[in-house]
C-alpha cells in the first residue's frame, strides 16, 4: 500500500525545522586561526581610535595661528625643534613659530594643532638653523585624526556570529584579542543510501551511479561553516542500516542521509524514524525539486533526510539545513537572503509547485540578472559548478518570462536575514 | 633631502606587477579535502551523465504504444511483470501490455520507453495477477532522463584555476576523482614594519599602535587562496631589518611588508631594496589610499611594499598581490570583477586622485547599491568590518552624490575577470 502524504508549504517547513535550531558552545583560537570562523562574542572595543591625536601624514607639526600671514608671496619660517618618528613622543611643548617634524601615525605634540604635509613645504637654513617654510595659512585641526574619531571605546564593532572576515581580524588585532572567542562548529554526519550508489572509485556498471551527494554535501557543510563527517553507505539491509542511524546520533550534533525518504520500496529512512521513535517533522512539501525531504527530531536532535536527487539534496541543505548551521554558530541571520533580479531565460511550462533552480548570478549595468544553469531537472549535475544562487519561481498557472523580475536565494553571502523569505 | 617620486596610474601599476605574475606547481589532495582549492586542471567527463536511459520518478516503466486508448473512462491494467530497485537492471525485455515497477535513477528496461508515475497508478489484481492501472496515454520518452542529456562524455565541466565549490565538488565525485588535481597555493611571506607598532598582546602605551594590519593580511591571504607565513616585525635597525627581507625571500613565493615604503625618515624599504638590487617597479600611484604602494622583483619574485595604513594596506593587497596569486593558482580569471552600483552616500569633497573606498554593496529592488562604510580616512579600521566592495571614485574636480551610478569592485566573489577593469 502506497502511503499518501500531504505536502505542506516549504515556509512552514523551515518554520517547524528551525523550532530545534539551538546554539552551540563558545571556545577560545588564536587569531591566525580566526578567519573564516565565526565571533562566538561580541566584539567589543577597549580603547578609543585613535588612541591619541595623530597625523596622517608624514610633514611639520605645527600652531595654525602662526600661519594667519603666510602665503606663496609671503612664505613663514618656523624653527624645526625636533622630529618625531612613529611610536615615539615629543616630550617638549611646542611654542611660537615653532615646529617639529613628524611622522605618519605619530602622535601630534603639545601646542601643536596642525599638520603639514611634507610635500608642501621646503626646508631652510637661517643662521646655521633648520627652519621649515610654509606657503599659506592653516586652520586648527587640520591633517589631524583625533582620538576615538574612529571607534569609541565599549562600541560594539561586530556582533556574536558575525562571519570573520579579513576586516574582522584587523579589529580583533586592534583590540587586543590574540586569542578570539568563536562559535564551536557543529558536527554533521552524512550518510549515503541507495543500493544505485557505486564508491567514488569503483568502476562504473549498468545501473549504477557513483555516490556524488555525499561529498558534496560534504563541502555545503564546510561552506555553512560546520564540520562535516561522512560516515559512509548504507548496507541493503534494514537492521544494519537502523542500527547505522542510531549509532550516528551518537556522534554528530546533526545527522543528514542522503536517499531513502521517497515513497520507494527501497526506501528505509521511514521505518528507522518509526523504530527510533523520531518524531517526523514533515516528509512531504509542496516544491520541486526535493518534495520527500523529510525532517525529523529525537530527543531534540535533528535529522535531515534530504532526497537522493543531486539538486533537489542541494537544495534541501540551503533551505534546511543551514540555518540550523547558522543558529549553532551564534548568528542572529542564520537565513539565506532572498533578493530581486531579472530572469536571464524563459521558463515556458507553468508548475504547480515552488521552484528552486539553481542558477547563476550576475550583474547587467547595476542590476542583478539570474540565469538558470543548465538543465532543469533534478538528476541534473552539471549545472551546480556555476550555481551560486536558487531561483525561486513560485507555483502557478503560468510559465516565467525572460526578463521578469524574479526572486533569488543567496548562496555565497555571509551576512544572511532574520527571516526565511 | 626629500625624494620626489612620480606617480603612476594604478592601472598601469597593475600591469607593470602582472608581467612577473607566474603559474606554480599541481598537487594531488583527496576529494575530501577539495572545498576551497582551486582546479590545477580540467575537469573533463569520463562518461556521459546519465550513462543509461533512467526513471526520474518512482513507478512503472511501459511501453507508450500500450497506453494510446487508456483514459479516465477507460483505465487499461499493464501486467506487472518484475521491479527494479535503483542500481539494479531488468534482464528481461517488456512486451505487450507489461509493466516494469521502477525505483527512481534506475535503468530503463528493454522494450519500455515512458515511465508512469507511481501517484498516477493503481494496483489491482486480476486472475491472481498483479496488474497496473493506467488511466491516461502516454509518449513516447515521456518521464525519461536520457543517456548523456546531462552531460556527453570528455564534456570539460570546470576550467582549471575554478574555485572548488560544493557543486564542483558533486561533479568531481560524479567522475571518480578521488583524488583531485589541485593548485599548488603560493606561501606569502608577511613583515610588518613600523617602531611604533606594539605586539596585539602588549598593552597600549603612548604614541603606539597595536600591530593589525599583519593579521589583516593574513586573513586577506587566506581569502585570495594562498598561505600565509607572518615573519614577525621588523627591528629598528637597518642592516637587521636588511637580513630579515634576504631571509624571508628563501622561504616564500612573495612577499609582503607592511609600511615603511613612505618617504619618511624610518622607512628603510627604499633602502633594502635598493641594497638587494631589486627592479622597483614603482614606488608612487595616482590614488588614494594606498600612493606609495611600492612593487619591487628580484630575480623574478614580486615584493609587495604595501602602506602602513590599515586601509591602504588593505587595498593595495587586492588590487596588487591578489591578480598575482590567483595567477599562480592557474585562474584564467585572475582579476577582481569591476560592477556598476547606486552610490548610497554623498562624497561631495573632489580628489584629483583615483579613490578607492572600502564600502558595502548591498541590494535594493534588484540594483547594486554601495555603501561607504564609516570614515573615509585611510587609517579607519571600524569600517572594514562591513566591507566587501571597493568603491572607485576617479579623480576630478568635482564630488559625487548619493544615487549616482559608480564602479565597485567585488572583494568575495570567486569568478573574477580576465582584465584589470
Amino acid at each position: 500500500m502506497v502511503e499518501r502524504r500531504k505536502p505542506i508549504k516549504v515556509g512552514e517547513a523551515v518554520e517547524r525545522t528551525m523550532q530545534y535550531a539551538i546554539s552551540g558552545d563558545v571556545r577560545s583560537i588564536s587569531i591566525e586561526e580566526a578567519y573564516g570562523h565565526f565571533l562566538g562574542e561580541d566584539l567589543v572595543a577597549d580603547h578609543d581610535v585613535p588612541l591619541f591625536n595623530r597625523s596622517p601624514y608624514d610633514g611639520f607639526a605645527i600652531r595654525s595661528e602662526d600661519t594667519k600671514a603666510a602665503s606663496r608671496e609671503n612664505p613663514l619660517p618656523l624653527k624645526v625643534v625636533g622630529e618625531i618618528g612613529a611610536g615615539s613622543v615629543f616630550s617638549e611643548t611646542v611654542r611660537e613659530n615653532q615646529a617639529v617634524r613628524i611622522m605618519t601615525g605619530a602622535q601630534i605634540p603639545d601646542g601643536c594643532d596642525a599638520v603639514v604635509m611634507l610635500e608642501l613645504t621646503k626646508e631652510v637654513q637661517i643662521d646655521g638653523e633648520t627652519h621649515v617654510r610654509i606657503k599659506r595659512s592653516f586652520q586648527s585641526g587640520d591633517n589631524i585624526s583625533y582620538k576615538g574619531e574612529d571607534v569609541k571605546k565599549l562600541d560594539v564593532l561586530a556582533v556574536k556570529g558575525t562571519f570573520i572576515n579579513p576586516g574582522v581580524v584587523a579589529l580583533l588585532a586592534t583590540f587586543g584579542y590574540k586569542h578570539v572567542p568563536v562559535s564551536q562548529k557543529p558536527t554533521v554526519g552524512i550518510i549515503a543510501t541507495g543500493s544505485e550508489l557505486l564508491k567514488i572509485d569503483e568502476p562504473l556498471q549498468p545501473g549504477k551511479i557513483r555516490n556524488s551527494n555525499a561529498y558534496m554535501i560534504h563541502a555545503q557543510i564546510k561552506r555553512a561553516g560546520a564540520t562535516p563527517i561522512y560516515l559512509g553507505q548504507f548496507s541493503d539491509d534494514f537492521s544494519t542500516c537502523y542500527q547505522q542511524v542510531h549509532d550516528a546520533l551518537e556522534k554528530v550534533d546533526f545527522l543528514i542521509t542522503t536517499g531513502g525518504v521517497s515513497v520507494g520500496d527501497y526506501d528505509y529512512l521511514p521505518d528507522i524514524y518509526k523504530k527510533l521513535g523520531a518524531n517526523v517533522l514533515f516528509n512531504k512539501i509542496g516544491m520541486r525539486p526535493g518534495s520527500v525531504t523529510t525532517i525529523a527530531e529525537l530527543d531534540g536532535k535533528l535529522l535531515f533526510g534530504l532526497s537522493g536527487n543531486p539538486s533537489a539534496c542541494y537544495v534541501g541543505f540551503e533551505l534546511f539545513t543551514r540555518p540550523v548551521i547558522r543558529t549553532f554558530l551564534h548568528c542572529s541571520n542564520p537565513y539565506l537572503k532572498f533578493e530581486k533580479a531579472i530572469l536571464g531565460a524563459n521558463f515556458p511550462k507553468p508548475n504547480p509547485f515552488d521552484r528552486f533552480v539553481r542558477a547563476h548570478l550576475g550583474y547587467e549595468g547595476g542590476r542583478l540578472v539570474a540565469t538558470p544553469t543548465g538543465l532543469d531537472k533534478s538528476s541534473a549535475v552539471s549545472s551546480l559548478a556555476l550555481s551560486n544562487i536558487l531561483l525561486y519561481l513560485p507555483g502557478g498557472t503560468r510559465g516565467y518570462e525572460k526578463g521578469m523580475e524574479v526572486d533569488v536565494v543567496l548562496l555565497e553571502d555571509q551576512e544572511g536575514t532574520t527571516n526565511f523569505k
